[in-house]
């Protein structure tokens, strides 16, 4: 089954376009996840096991689990493992944000799709398509390439002008008139620019966007969703991390945000 | 000891420009490689131990590491360690090609200057400064910002113009006049366009460029060290994997390169 096709389903099944980035930090755990020898496992175990019916995809990302080293990786790999087995519809989407020469991503491939077995994966657009036709030619998987991203600075390169274009503009009709060849695209659009949203998705057709920057980076989900979504009341991932995982209560926090962006399809 | 510091030094010494990646794949290692418990390990080790007083630094890949998982990580780790331990004036790059918003490049960081305790990374501009300060910010360390890329795709964002301004180009200016406050930056200028290599050259002083692309993707080494090097006669990293590690004799591929690479400086 393709990634779309299982992120549609559960967007269906759970009527929610809600993303929870499993993002675990070692100083911001409760502390009875510290005592746990896979402290960042138990943990996103937990997470797991009290939002599994309120999301349409988990999204961890890659650094938080480099940064412990080999053992964070071995963490991630259990999380995936535990996703699959447990909840077997859940789409998983590693945030990896990769992008190397050709024969090199090759290697990224098997670690994303081979080893952890991930439905979806993000990468950088800079060195084009032919570089990044490894992660293109997985049919079956998701490949989300940044397009704008959420941080106060995207601007510094994505919005420069070429002729009239900017780059970020630039990059999405790349992405959807040459990249998209296997049907297998998606885009990363931040929630905190959300002219910029409405405007990509004007050119963007029905593709799916994952929209990171609504919670903790105060993206708007109103104005998001009012202008994001595609021609099936759909087509955005609304992806919050921090302000859901480290909540008093993480399950009321997604259900509220869940309940936030229904509110406004 | 910065980075730059460390590598200078080591250009010196070995009178060398020559950097090996250590790329391993286990289809390609030979035979008694791959009886060992830690077969990348045990490869780069040797290749280490043949080629460590031709070289100015050593640039393991982290896709090669990743494709193995867990497993691969620890490898990496040992052979980092290795280094540092029986070989501490050698400079370690890890070619990562990282770049995420600057709260998870914290992750990166750790893992790759705290866990790996490398000297230096390679790093897309894509999210623009703000994102990538967290790099920026380890003074000591070197930040490698991808600006023309070796790829014979790569122009397809890279060579856009910006008015009459290619995009490679914005890249070099800003990392030049801007990002380089703790003069800890370098940039990527891939061998395989040599006039681009001119061009930058021209525009960033006497920066260390870290050129991949010699060896088996057919850059030109004269051509590059002709209009590359800086006014100290050096500033290149000229980067070769796979035409010296996985050769018959990889010290007498090493050697033939590195002098090769001497005789145009």
């Amino acid at each position: 089954m393709t990634f779309q096709k299982k992120l549609d389903d559960l967007v269906k099944k759970n009527n929610s376009l809600l993303c929870i980035g499993l993002d675990p930090v070692l100083e911001k755990l409760p502390k009875q996840f510290l005592q746990e020898k896979f402290s960042f496992f138990a943990f996103n175990k937990f997470i797991i096991d009290t939002t599994h019916n309120l999301v349409c995809c988990y999204k961890p990302n890659s650094a938080f689990y480099e940064a412990l080293g080999e053992k964070g990786i071995g963490e991630l790999k259990k999380t995936c493992d535990y996703l699959k087995k447990d909840y077997p519809e859940i789409p998983i989407i590693l945030d990896a944000k990769r992008g190397d020469i050709g024969s090199t991503n090759e290697g990224y491939v098997q670690f994303i799709f081979d080893y952890l077995q991930v439905d979806a994966v993000t990468i950088h657009p800079y060195l084009g398509q032919e570089a990044i036709q490894p992660f293109l030619d997985r049919k079956e998987k998701g490949i989300i390439v940044l397009c704008k991203t959420s941080n106060p600075g995207a601007g510094e390169f994505q919005d420069l002008r070429i002729g009239k274009e900017t780059i970020y503009r630039k990059v999405a009709k790349r992405v959807v008139r040459k990249w998209n060849k296997n049907k297998n695209c998606l885009m990363v659009v931040g929630a905190t620019y959300p002219k910029e949203v409405k405007e990509i998705r004007k050119l963007a057709g029905d593709m799916t966007f994952l929209v990171p920057g609504i919670g903790a980076q105060g993206g708007d989900i109103k104005q998001t969703l009012q202008t994001g979504l595609n021609s099936q009341n759909a087509g955005l991932i609304m992806s919050s991390s921090r302000s859901i995982i480290f909540a008093k209560n993480p399950r009321e926090e997604a259900e509220k945000t869940k309940n936030t962006i229904n509110r406004y399809r």
